[in-house]
């Protein structure tokens, strides 16, 4: 069995971003040499995630609306982990969009559906933070 | 090490449903002959989602009912997606409702709880999509 | 490969409570012998979750306030799932906190960001319940 291990690192400008992380996870897995096998892939952090979706400027728009009405930012103080601290919202988001994918490794590519990139999902940017790429199989 | 790879197809005729999954992965599960390891079941699309929860006609009426609350379909014109689209609302409702299970293998069989079954869940159907079951262990 | 497999049990004395089960996961892998793979943890009830977060009693208040807000668990009546059971609700807040986590295992340790902390999470309790922990790898 191969196992295979790297940290992508990130620095979102703004509090809350999307980046297609598609292309990283494909370089891994090239630099792995694994040709069967499953890809983990997830946020290190608490307030980030993880996620498959669709590569749509306007979807992310909608995510973001959506994810401030269902857990919203303000009022920072209607959140009692916000002591010293105003991210309790992050992770609430972060439980919603999720902290991590599997996805399967067929001939050594990516086993994806017609649609499907990875995400990283930052719901407290504008700091360095990271996402773990761990590969296993043969 | 051994991997095994199967894709399910499904046209469910309603926008959307839950299809109880559990025997077809057994029954790739049987076809693997692996006793011991990890099996992946993800959604291929990214508008259905796979998921472990009750067999419960009343249970899944519920999740029906609360997916459209957490995220109504209507109105359309709502979300930014939707430009020659009406399907924004199934991307939220499968971020809730997840889109990939790992269950464990042990001694040949889907390493279960009494209740636990996989269901697929459909948000934009009337077409046919599949789900993707990856297996390796030995 | 090896593989190995260990249940958890718990008996949260109230409806809803949150377990840091970290240390137990740790063990396991420790009696696993497992330096490189990967680590599923999952709950084996279907209203029950597995979640990585923080360890910070404020937020867990959060979640729990916010949970409820998402998923109220009065009225009873409001769910089909109800007739002679009362916890329609812990299905749902089960489905956005998750079933399962998959950790990396490096080195024989659990490969976690500063912060990364496994809990499960109970929604329907007051009775014994158990988290299967799943290890495969060299």
């Amino acid at each position: 069995m191969k196992s295979f291990r790297k940290e992508l690192w990130f620095n979102v400008p703004a509090r809350r971003g999307f980046v297609n992380i598609t292309r990283d996870v494909e370089a891994c897995l090239k630099e792995s040499c694994v040709t069967e096998g499953l890809c983990l892939v997830n946020a290190m952090h608490i307030t980030a995630s993880v996620f498959i979706n669709d590569d749509e400027s306007g979807l992310h728009h909608d995510y973001e609306v959506w994810l401030e009405k269902l857990a919203p930012h303000e009022p920072v103080s209607g959140y009692r982990h916000n002591v010293g601290e105003d991210n309790a919202d992050a992770h609430m988001k972060r439980q919603i969009m999720g902290r991590e994918v599997v996805v399967a490794i067929t001939q050594g590519r990516l086993d994806f559906g017609t649609w499907e990139r990875i995400f990283y999902g930052e719901f407290d940017g504008r700091r360095k933070k990271r996402v773990l790429v761990k590969i296993i199989g043969e």
